[in-house]
């Protein structure tokens, strides 16, 4: 009998859409105006869901405030404020689009959660944009 | 690997629930105020999902803004601003409740949507009343 | 020493913007699709800030229990589920904008409504458009 | 073919995390300020889903005046400016978490569905702390 | 020419209106469910703004880091996970109500802030009952 | 007898705080991460209030579709999907605080508004941090 937990984080970063292979009127044509050279940015929202089962002597399925902290560790404090593109390791070669940030941060995540949880990823880029990963 | 990409839309739209097949007596025992003959309104939020692939040249699983571009073709452009009941083909015959209008826009957008594509709608009435339908 | 409270409501409607003096093609030029003869509609939004002194044996400035019977009997409960032009009085000959349905709403609270409170009205007619109101 | 429909009820409630066979060194460790022996407090946000194929004559899953009826019975009325520890039967020997509430109202509510529905509840104790359970 | 700048937080805590003037019956009566003898609680978000002229040296008209510590030292860290009518000096002889709970969080906030600042706060004790005091 | 209506309009763009006339010690010290070098970026919501007297005629005080034309003219087509300080040019002097970006926009919109409406700027940066301008 499993429940799913989800907590709901924040950062706020700049970032550009670009891929290296191709000319500049390939990426304008493609990205758009998310291609800008001098960056644009978001007040991305986090929400990670963690389904286990019911410890029967907490009442929880994990701590919360141990979640936070995790999240906290790998990705806020590593993504806040920060320029995607040129900050943050992962992003150097591979575009940050909404898609690919959300797999990093699954991936991230799922290398600290203990193996008996499924995590699940949900990232707004924008109210209207949003993007979900559950590693299948 | 799959992801889910979420695109949330809006329309400001008439309806007025109602059984041809029924007397007004009927229609008023079940559909309540939503039955009113001069009919009432919301503010409906749609949110569509695909779910496929990221694709390794753009880091998108679809272009935003051709996935946007095809709802406001198919659904907002058709639906906003009008009268379901009267003004759009498929309510002539068929009761616009919520779930009724997932399932026409949910078919609308399969009939436009690359098959290796999965497709979901969710459907705001309001704030508190909801559906959702991904085609089984 | 006076505190403001505010209650917030909601009525779902159908209206049409209409002017009875102008020709169709004016009317079509200036509402745009808010002219549609068949109607569309809206989830309303009302919030009704009263503002006074705080009563010290009950701390309150007044029950919002008072002010919510209130605001359901001279608006949601003629308004919710109704079509604006056609089964409301008040807006048989007057066009139901929001800066008018704003208007008659507070007209209508502020005859209720003790004189030793102040009365500011603010209504959504989207999450993106809305007006204020406070009788000056 | 099947659709899912939601309803968002609220109820305001006090409520203690506390295990009586720890301890209060424990309690205090594991629960933090949950533990507050005078108990705090939160808006919680239900949101119900029901599963379930359309009915062709009303184009409703389910009545959501019926839905919401059997919600204020079960769980709103029960639970609304409650102390969920000391008032509520179900919590009086169970840790009120939002896992352990959220498979209670789940129980509570499949006890008065139809086999025919699926039923899926979410629990939101504040914006970022939420919970989902679904009966497995 | 001043500028208003607003910051966000938020409490979780417990209470119940009571007169200890009155008999139960009143109290019952005038303050129903929220007279809970075994309290109650809500999430409440508090949003403090504060008016003043932008420094050119900074373009702030108060740094958020400054003002969020205020509010944390003063309001938060006090009242959050906590029982209002228990646990917090300021309402062991007065009534816990949204608008006296302004009223206090006003003068421990105007206590504190330099005296060039104007000083508006905004508290929702639900997102339908909110109040608002500014000293005047 | 004057009503006020608003029209919400958003931008997403990077952005540095930063103060030339400073060392780079200094500059850490008072923003903070908010001095990143390579930027970070916002959601920012704009929230623009003009008030006036309804036309009778349109019912109107001003026509929403020539207010979110001036409000795209003016602001959003300039600003989103920008790098502020590098790609606009009124912040490659001015430090683009959201003090700062509310003068500026309040400014820009006055000079397209008629001198018969009042204007006031609500800009929020993050959900947590916004500030307000009406031009005194």
């Amino acid at each position: 009998m499993k429940v799913s937990v989800f907590r709901k984080e924040r950062f706020n970063a700049a970032h550009r859409l670009h891929n290296p292979l191709w000319d500049d009127a390939k990426n304008a044509l493609i990205f758009g105006k998310c291609n800008n050279p001098n960056y644009h940015g978001h007040n991305y929202e986090l929400i990670v869901e963690v389904r286990g089962e019911i410890d029967p002597e907490t009442g929880y399925v994990i701590d919360m405030k141990v979640l936070s902290g995790l999240i906290s560790e790998e990705i806020t404090e590593r993504y806040d404020h920060k320029n995607l593109n040129l900050d943050v390791e992962e992003f150097k070669q591979l575009n940050p689009t909404a898609e690919n940030i959300a797999v990093v941060i699954w991936q991230r995540l799922r290398n600290r959660l203990d193996a008996r949880f499924e995590l699940r990823i949900r990232l707004y880029e924008t109210e209207r944009n949003f993007v979900e990963f559950s590693g299948n």
